[in-house]
This record gives structure tokens, C-alpha cells and sequence, in this order.
């Protein structure tokens, strides 16, 4: 049995916001596709759809950094969720653990506030 | 002076993932345009793009529940930013604290996990 979320509102997507289950920090922004979220669910398993790669996307599959579901949460509109996560290393791309690492300040500049854990070579064996 | 966000990635609009600062929950996902990311910095309110009514909304200016800015981070990808608030009342118009208030069950069943706040005839009057 699967909820009926609103998929045809944003062309087959809903928003999935990833939440640190240790640490409760927002980890990454992504989308999900209804086989993404059917798989999430049954799996256990993070998964997304990537709009740039247009493709079902396992979280981790080429960096190892997975996402293990341990709650989903659903918003008033059902087109939006929130999935609490173990995080396996970091989970963002550039190697930080949260996609969150820059703030912008009042005056519209970027600070950096975290530090890298991993560098992309680390993570996928070549920069990207 | 502005950051450069990625507006074009998704038709001129980034997605916005509200948490509350004191309790760290996520309180709703909405999205901004340029011009509502430009007012947020400018005036500290947080201020949003309508998808459904293609409007300038600043976070509640019919409910009364507006968000005062703390914190605003950006991601990665430069197309989704994280705003952390100061609620006033109920982030959803549904009357919970936050627009999350249901859990997605393994078997895809949904159960509601906060009790509300206000009811939205308390909120905006009348039903909607």
C-alpha cells in the first residue's frame, strides 16, 4: 500500500529534504520520482530521481556515502518529504557533510562554515 | 550585492526548506524567486513564490504566522537555500507547528504525529 502523494504537481516529483538522524541538520535537497519513493520505502534505502542525469539515483551508489532511512515524514500538500537518515560519510558532492556548508550573510556574501571531510577525488577517484 | 543563485535550473525558482531555530525541525518546504530571496535578506521576514496562486507571498501576511529570518544557508548546487526562523505560530495552514505532521510507515500507511495548534478557522477566518 503506498500513500498518494502528489506527484503531477511538479511533472512527476516531490521535494525530498534529508535530515541528519544524529545531528538533525538539513543534509541535501533532492527529488524523488514515484519508483524513487516506492524503493525508499521498501529498500530502506535513500533514493532519488536526478533531474540533471534524468535517472533513478540510488544516494551512494557511485560514492558509497548511503543513506539509511530510519523515518519519512510527509507535508499537508503530499508533495513534499522529509527523510531522517544515517548518513554514511558525507552527503553532499564537494565532500561536506551537509550540501548546507555556505551561509549568506545579511548583505548577500557567502561564508563557509564547515569543513570538508572528503575531497570529490576521495569520494569518486577524479574531480567532478 | 547578491549571491548568484541558480534560479534558472527549475523555470526561475529555488526551493526553500524552512526550519525552526529553536527546536531544529523542518517546518515546511516552499520556493523562492529572485525577487522573494532579495526581500527575505532586505526586510529579515521570509518571503516566498506561490506556485499555486503565481504570487509574491510573504510568509503570513494572511495568517499573521510570519517567519523571521536567523539564518540563511545555500546548497552545493546553488538551487535550494535553508532559512532558519523564528515561527510565529503554525508554519502550516493546516494549524500543526510544522507541515510535516505525519509519518510515512514502512507499509506506506500514514500516521499523524503532532497535535494541532490552531485550527484553520482560528487562522484565516474561515475554512480553506
Amino acid at each position: 500500500m503506498q500513500p498518494q502523494l502528489n506527484f503531477a504537481k511538479a511533472g512527476g516529483l516531490v521535494t525530498a529534504v534529508a535530515v541528519d538522524d544524529h545531528t538533525g541538520e538539513v543534509l541535501m535537497v533532492a527529488y524523488m520520482n514515484e519508483e524513487s519513493f516506492r524503493l525508499t520505502l521498501e529498500t530502506g534505502k535513500v533514493h532519488y530521481w536526478s533531474r540533471s542525469r534524468q535517472t533513478l539515483w540510488k544516494k551512494g551508489e557511485s560514492s558509497g556515502n548511503m543513506q539509511e532511512l530510519v523515518e519519512m515524514r510527509v507535508d499537508c500538500d503530499m508533495d513534499a518529504v522529509v527523510v531522517r537518515v544515517r548518513q554514511t560519510g558525507p552527503a553532499c558532492h564537494e565532500g561536506f557533510h551537509s550540501c548546507f556548508y555556505r551561509t549568506v550573510a545579511a548583505d548577500g556574501s557567502l561564508l563557509e562554515n564547515a569543513a570538508r571531510e572528503m575531497t570529490p577525488e576521495d569520494m569518486y577517484g577524479s574531480a567532478r
